[in-house]
């Protein structure tokens, strides 16, 4: 029985399916979101490198920002239960979710058995998001796949002071011109981000394990910086940025077990 | 008697001298603020002006974000009392003061006599503040001073719906992208601060008369949209970027005359 997850952000769409609720069998991302060809593009992609067709499938469960517009889905998720969801199959004992997406920030609590408790969620300000990588990123001329390496190579502390985009984006370009090296204004960078967004996990409360998604994950340097502010392990997976979609894809699989022996039940 | 007020904010600085205690008799800007060659030029320029030397000047009162490294300077003060000041000055009536910087904004409630007796104040968040214009400026390929005149040509309210500069900013990018005139979109963006910088206003308390100050107070398309947003007639002056220098100058006045009496009954 395969089903698929389908998590449509506001800056990236991602696939997964999945074999009988339990394996991963392919996975796709896509580098646009909502409102553009991200999520059928991301729906073709997954199914290819399943080598599958679109029949194949039991079940679709989209999720995220742009779930509602997908006409291909049997049905819609909020993305919180789907990150719930997804970081409990990856990581069973995780308590504290962090996820950082392209345009918002947020934590959740999680009860022993993967429940969603509580949640505290940033989208209205940029600082703290992926946006604000790619703000830095666009002034530094480099992109923000380089953030990790460069991040690794910084020898000096950096304390960039304001919180806001726009005022921190001014703080870099002053850091430029004296000279400061672009791998430790990255991490400094890096750091306010994690004091940002580990002041949202600090208010729902953090607990082991804390696992850290979004596509932000992937980047080794916001996890060093994130475990530095929180004192605490912060467990990522290759698998970080599909998490949502994972959920998705699981729940899609609990849907389609529940609808079929209704349908037992009924004949 | 001659006095100086030099108010040295984040992207500007600002020369008032006073004659007696009572008379503007000569201004000048500079547009560049603290750490910069700004302030000293605006004292050359300011003397040029009242076509005075330094010598004439009794004294010097700084203030501002950058007043403490005025080395010219006989005192420093805080700029939300030179505001009061001024705007006292300029509207014996003043009760309430919407002042919006470069960097910041703040609210202020005046008691009768000129008294400052609240304020609230952002410079945390670009939002709200003259930076939030400068950045939707380059966005739109216009200059600062043309949003005056493109707000008074808006036939058409468009809601820009996200506080965050970040956000607005790519808000603006799809208005264009969708063929929504600039004019309207700059009017749009006036409401989007007037809206931030109104809810500041309100927590301070507003009652007449309501006088608006700053450099972003010569714009009167935000004044327009200030108004709409409050209910309340919004005052301003040629003189509203340089309130906080004219308070500065008015209490180098007093200072002055205290010192001198002071002086003669030591004699
Ligand atoms: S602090 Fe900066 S990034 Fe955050 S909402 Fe304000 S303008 Fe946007």
């Amino acid at each position: 029985i395969y089903t698929m997850g389908v998590d449509i952000g506001s800056t990236a769409s991602k696939g997964v399916i999945l074999e009988d609720g339990k394996k991963v069998i392919a996975t796709a991302v896509v580098d646009v979101g909502a409102g553009t060809s991200g999520p059928s593009r991301v729906i073709k992609m997954v199914l290819e490198n399943a080598n599958l067709k679109i029949e194949d499938i039991k079940f679709i469960m989209a999720t995220g920002y742009g779930r509602n517009s997908l006409e291909e889905a049997d049905f819609q998720m909020s993305e919180l239960s789907c990150h719930a969801k997804g970081a409990y199959f990856l990581f069973p004992n995780v308590h504290t979710i962090i996820d950082i997406g392209g345009q918002d920030a947020k934590a959740l609590k999680i009860g022993d058995g993967g429940i969603l408790e509580n949640f505290v969620m940033n989208d209205k300000c940029a600082a703290g998001t992926g946006r604000f990588l790619d703000v830095i990123a666009r002034v530094l001329e480099v992109g923000v796949g380089d953030l990790e390496a460069l991040d690794a190579k910084a020898t000096k502390d950096v304390t960039i002071s304001s919180t806001c985009t726009v005022f921190a984006e001014s703080e870099v370009i002053s850091q430029l011109a004296k000279g400061t090296k672009i791998e430790d204004i990255v991490k400094g960078i890096h750091y306010s981000i994690a004091s940002r967004v580990g002041s949202l996990a600090k208010r729902v409360g953090l607990k082991d394990d804390v696992v850290f998604t979004g596509g932000v994950a992937l980047n080794k340097g916001m996890v060093r910086a994130l475990e530095a502010n929180l004192g605490y392990k912060v467990h990522t997976s290759p698998m970080c940025q599909l998490n949502g979609a994972l959920g998705a894809a699981l729940f899609g699989y609990q849907k389609y077990k529940t609808a079929l022996r209704k349908e037992k039940v009924a004949n």
